[in-house]
């Protein structure tokens, strides 16, 4: 924690010390979630453009001072996070009409989603608490992220989710060893008995907003963009939002860049959501407190009623003088299909929610054509089969001759 | 196709010009699967240990030269094939008792598969010949990776599936906007038709075994290893076999590595079948040659009963002095089992089955204690969720207080 001068709470805005302080505002409670501030004219020394040129090491791990970890010691056990694909689009740019278009394959990472980011983070931490268990409460991404990271250094997970959870999301979980709490409730059970169990046996908290350096993981997608882009960003970011924490680990990378001298603008940016769940979106529209709301989408990884990490994640788009979107479940599956049949890209829902809002954003000309954007692809699409499956055109089958087939290639457009 | 001096028949031993032939050998029909040979001696000023480390593409095309294309202009705007990370475990190596072992996570690849390697060779040479069309007869990982290069690259794709293909394998391709053909019939009659549309239209075939360049794009996860244990190789090389094509691509790596003088020995190559399908485990301890075997087992990757590599696979193994092996359904549900929960790693049965077979192989005595072993990892269990949910053990729902909780926890171990 060299680089770190202290922890800021976003609500009344006191100081901490990060050494008397495990997750949230001691004086504000479970709202009061903390924000990281560094030491930017000491950390120049370390991150800037020779440091990073010279750099080998090709993982989120790059950025090291700039995450919070006491020593480096473990980094090279772990499993590659990050320094994931930034593919600039070869068509798509073209159909839906933006001059510049780049896609962050986030699905690249071990698990599968940005989420390995936050959880390489919170194993790192574990380690160097000495704590032997991590827990949190999920049904998706971010659960799957941690019994995976957790797995491959020696630690055990406790995830704790409700009855109705689809046993799908739970395979990949329980694949990685992690040990799974079914609680006879909904998701605010197993939330709350997480929490008095973490409470109780001091085991590491790995639910996202309220850990302070999980944001910062989540950031290295914006420094990786950055460098990737040789320090030339898009004029947008668009992300999908569900907690609020990835697009708060966005602003919180291009912020830092930004006190670092390694960038001269903080792009704008595009939170997604789905309408079916848009609890940010209506605030934004309507000018008034954040909501709960129903969480009726096929895009689960964003389907977050009453979201953890408001105040940051509204913070990242006004700050970037950004926007708020929301898109239905019928443009996110075109989006699911768009990408993969245009750029061999393959996203879950929330994953490809961004396109989806992306286009919705041009429509509407809160991005214009002349502009440039970067979408951030969250989760692979292996992860859904079921909603990739709706994508599908019916299938026909065909009697086994070469005139039949023909006529069916012809019908199709292929000859 | 510079450094290619010319491709030599595995039946006749006969040569021929790379520019007269396409796919198999003109006299011994399709059963006359091509080997490329190089020119090593011209190729060791391009491929050497001072180029390689100035590189700073990290991806499949790092070695273009021994990868039989005419140009590299379209690399750049590929999808990232290759690089994949090689992991050394952490702790598996000691729970099933060997000195050292790697893991070779080729689920990192785009389509989540080793076969992106093959397909990256195909769309290029697609795009080399202006083909528009490429075609194969799939149902599992070799079409959904065609599809997802071909899409990046503005091909079309045309699939042949047998009527009783599961919807969940034709999905991902379905995504990437391929063509699929449902023909009424089974594989052979896919497989026959897709042959007989070829020759009619023309298009460029991806059916790996007789096209003779694809095994060389396999064969970059050899140089890959060779590269990242800096030359300096492990004893053994485990890796599950269906049609025979990665384990061929396999040895053709470090056979170009050992003539470029940079391994001093090719490593032994150890082939791993599934019981339920096991041809080439069964020509191997018969002693005779190969036979049309039954495809029961659940890892469908390798579920192959006819392989159509079959020369250039014994012989892999044979000139390496590897063996062969074959194991239940049971041991490969175990693996994946173990992959995940002791290094974080989810694997398809199929990629599972290397580490089966690699702690079958240390019980027969074939491979030693003190030796030291990479197993490759072919494919990602998000592709297999359905087998992986066998894994799990039954998931009880407990009440929601913390006694119950603490009794749950007690039971299984955890505290």
């Amino acid at each position: 924690m060299k680089y770190v001068k202290h922890l800021r709470c976003t609500l009344c805005q006191k100081t901490f010390n990060p050494n008397h302080v495990s997750y949230t505002c001691p004086n504000c409670g479970i709202e009061g979630i903390l924000e990281v501030e560094f030491d930017y004219s000491a950390l120049k020394n370390v991150i800037n453009t020779k440091a990073l040129i010279n750099s080998h090491d090709f993982s989120m791990w790059r950025y090291s001072p700039l995450l919070c970890i006491e020593s480096t010691q473990n980094l090279s056990s772990m499993l590659k996070i990050g320094w994931t694909p930034l593919y600039r689009a070869n068509r798509l740019n073209k159909s839906i009409g933006i001059n510049e278009l780049y896609i962050k394959d986030e699905s690249a990472n071990p698990s599968g989603s940005t989420k390995d980011r936050a959880s390489g983070i919170a194993v790192i931490k574990a380690l160097e608490q000495n704590a032997s268990i991590i827990a949190c409460s999920s049904t998706g991404n971010a659960a799957s992220s941690l019994a995976c990271h957790a797995s491959r250094m020696g630690l055990k997970t406790v995830i704790f989710i409700p009855k109705r959870a689809p046993i799908g999301k739970v395979t990949q979980m329980s694949l990685y060893g992690a040990t799974l709490v079914s609680v006879d409730g909904d998701y605010k059970s197993a939330y709350q008995l997480s929490k008095k169990a973490i409470e109780q046996h001091g085991w590491y908290n790995r639910n996202a907003a309220i850990n302070p350096y999980l944001v910062e993981g989540k950031k290295t997608v914006a420094l990786e963009l950055a460098e990737q882009l040789n320090f030339s960003l898009t004029d947008w970011i668009v992300v999908s939002v569900g907690d609020g924490c990835t697009i708060a680990g966005l602003y919180k990378g291009f912020y830092d860049l930004f006190h670092l001298g390694l960038i001269k603008k903080i792009p704008h940016l595009l939170g997604v959501q789905s309408e079916g769940c848009a609890p940010f979106y209506q605030a934004y529209i309507n000018d008034e407190p954040l909501q709960e709301a129903l969480e009726d989408t096929i895009a689960d990884s964003i389907a977050v009623g009453i979201p953890r990490n408001p105040i940051k994640a509204m913070n990242a788009v006004k700050n970037s003088h950004g926007s708020w979107i929301a898109i239905s479940d019928i443009l996110i599956l075109n989006a699911m299909h768009t990408l993969g049949s245009s750029e061999g890209l393959f996203a879950e829902p929330a994953g490809a929610a961004s396109l989806a809002g992306l286009q919705e954003a041009l429509a509407k000309g809160i991005i214009k054509p002349d502009e440039s954007a970067t979408i951030i692809m969250t989760g692979n699409g292996l992860k859904d089969p079921k909603n990739a499956e709706k994508t599908m055109p019916p299938l026909k089958t065909i009697k086994d001759d070469l005139n039949s087939l023909n006529e069916y290639l012809n019908q199709k457009g292929v000859i």
